[in-house]
Parts: structure tokens; C-alpha cells; sequence
């Protein structure tokens, strides 16, 4: 059995900056690689852009595309793709956004032709800043495609 | 080291519908498997009964009894059970039936003869639905009964 | 292929009691461990003391390091520290503690030398307990230093 394991953080530059560029000490996500699979634990996701300047402020349509991009963004950075997410946790700042977040999921999911689902959870939360609606954590799971 | 890799979506009919049937794009858990070891994710899941429909709303006892009962059965239908799960995050519309929610969680898991108990999280969180009170994830970890 | 797993619970009883000893079914944490891998699942932990009780109730900048040096004791009683530490889940009672919260994190991650940080997810959250304002869930991974 391999001792073999990986640990890195991921980064998707032209879409987020580091949050250490606003003082804030956690990756955009950490990549683990251990027996053939790569686990991408990518951290809360909110409508920022890439200089860390919340985008779309305040406009639940704009910031719900974003996030979707910025998550895209990560995902790509380790050669991933949505197909390989398999939890998703969606916190919205008011449930009075549930509808609009659902019919855009839906449409993203089937434009993607992800099957499965990844399995979820939604909750109204308040968030890091006031004109934050929403904030999505991510899970993916994929063969190692390089034994970095 | 065998690139095997399993991923698939968890179903239990008999307690609660795909979330597709009621227009939302998740499944009801994701079972990945890798290295002899299968890790099931189990969504957000509230106290809903096999059409989709709230069960007991407004009706923390009768909700709590379901949400365990819905995942029971969604493990079940992986060939796993209550011994297997490993973390629970838990989520009360109102901390005001923290004491009702330990108190059956007591008695389920020692009916159960867990050992150890889950890790687990609870705070209160408004859910998707006004009626529903309660909403549990889990995650379970099991050796690989069949190589899927 | 080895079918080896293993589950145990995690214990750090001179910060904290068991959560049995207040009528409480769920362990401080549990760590898995499979194919030389070991990850441990961090609970939500609190400012809470060895006897259970609120450690600096209502009192924010006690709380936040009592929760720092809770889980800091669990990760040593697996021989694990917080640079094997891949995701954090923290919740504050309100997100006017948010800069104070960031603050002593950027200071405790930077002189234990993390690096890359741990992805992470920062929500506001009531708590169990009223006098409870922050509380952790932590996931790390380590090479199984032992064979269990």
C-alpha cells in the first residue's frame, strides 16, 4: 500500500484572489490525493470577483451566476469538471431566494447533463458581508489524474 | 493500486420521491467507493414522505421520528445502518427543540447500540420549507460490501 | 488490496468532557482510517471546559481561543496538528464577531506556519447553548502514523 499523499491548496486567479490579498487566512480549496483519487474540498464560494470586490452586490441573479463561474473556476484549475462534485452545501441569505437559486441550478445541472446529482443541503444563513446572498461549499471526487 | 472508482446516486422510493419530481437537482445521496472502502453522502434531509409531501408540519416529534427514519432507509438501501455513519451536521429551524431533538436522538442511537456515536454539528437554521422544523445530513463510511 | 478500516472515537478530556456526561449522544470526533490514511472528523466544538461547561460565557475573545485549543488537543490525541487540518466549518453567533474571529485565526494559523490554509466556511449561526458565540467542525487527514 502507497504511503503516498498529497496535499495542495487550489486557485483560480482570474476569477477569485487569494483571500490572504483581505486578510483572511484559508484556501480557496485544498486538493487531497491518496490511492488513485484526488478529494477537491472547495471552501465557501460567494459572488467575489477577482479582486476580492463582492460582485453584482446585492442582486441575487448576478451573484448566483457568479458563484456558479467561480466554482467552475476552481474546479478547472485541477483538471475537474461539475461532473466530479458529489456534495454541494448552499446557503442563502434569504429563503425568499430558494426558487430563483433552484431554477438556476437546474438549468446549469442539465446544461452540464451532470447524472448524478451531487447530493445537497440548502439553509438561509447570514454570510462574511452584508450584501452577500449566497455562498456554496463543494465536494468533488476524481481519479488522481496525475500523480501530482 | 486499482483505479477502480465508484460513484452513484442513493435512492429509497419507499420513503421519500427523487427531489427531480418536485423540480430540484439533487440526489438523495451519492455513493462513492474507492480502495474496499465506500463513503455514502447523504443529503440535507427533512421529514418528507414518498410524494414529496411535508410530513407533520409544524410537528417537531413526528418530524424527527421521519428525518431518522428517511435516512435509515436511505441507508439501508446501500446495505449500510446507523453503525456506519460517521459525522451527522444537524439543523432546528428553532433551538427551542434542542433538548426534544437530544432526547430521541438519545433513545434512537441506544436502541441502535451505536459505538462510538457519530461526530456531529447542530445549530439553528431556517430550511427550504416554512413547515419543516428539522433537517439532518450524514455521512457514512463502510467497507465495500460488493465491488459495484 | 487490504479491506483493513478502522473507526474509533477521539477523547481530549482534560480540555473537554464527553458529550455523554451532559445526556448528549455524540462523539468529539471520530477518526477513520483506510489505506494508510487517516482522517479525522472534528465535531462542532465549542468554548466549553473539561466539565462541560461555557468556558467565558458571552465573552467572544475567550471563546474563540478555548475553541482554538479544544480542537488543538483533539488533532494531538491522534498524534495529528493543525497543519493536517484540510477544512473548517466555523460558526459565529453573529457576524459582528467576524473581524475579531479573522483576526485571531490569521495570527494562530500564522505562528503555527500553515501552509497552504485550510479551505474553509464562515456562516452566522444560533448555537446550542445561548452563550455559546462560536463554534468549529474541523476535517484533517494525516498518513495513519499507526497502524490501529
Amino acid at each position: 500500500m502507497s504511503k503516498k499523499y498529497l496535499k495542495k491548496s487550489m486557485h483560480a486567479p482570474d476569477f477569485l484572489c487569494e483571500a490572504s490579498e483581505y486578510n483572511n487566512s484559508f484556501s480557496r480549496g485544498i486538493k487531497v490525493g491518496f490511492g488513485g483519487i484526488a478529494i477537491l474540498f472547495i471552501s465557501g464560494t460567494a459572488s467575489i470577483n477577482e479582486k476580492g470586490i463582492t460582485y453584482c452586490p446585492d442582486n441575487f441573479s448576478g451573484q448566483v451566476k457568479r458563484v456558479y463561474d467561480n466554482i467552475t473556476a476552481l474546479l478547472q484549475s485541477e483538471g475537474a469538471d461539475w461532473n466530479d462534485v458529489i456534495k454541494t452545501r448552499c446557503y442563502l441569505k434569504d429563503m425568499k431566494y430558494y426558487k430563483e437559486f433552484n431554477d438556476y441550478r437546474n438549468g446549469f445541472y442539465r446544461e452540464k447533463k451532470l447524472n448524478p446529482f451531487p447530493a445537497s443541503v440548502a439553509i438561509q444563513a447570514t454570510l462574511c458581508r452584508p450584501d452577500l446572498l449566497i455562498e456554496i461549499e463543494a465536494t468533488a471526487i476524481l481519479r488522481n489524474p496525475k500523480e501530482d
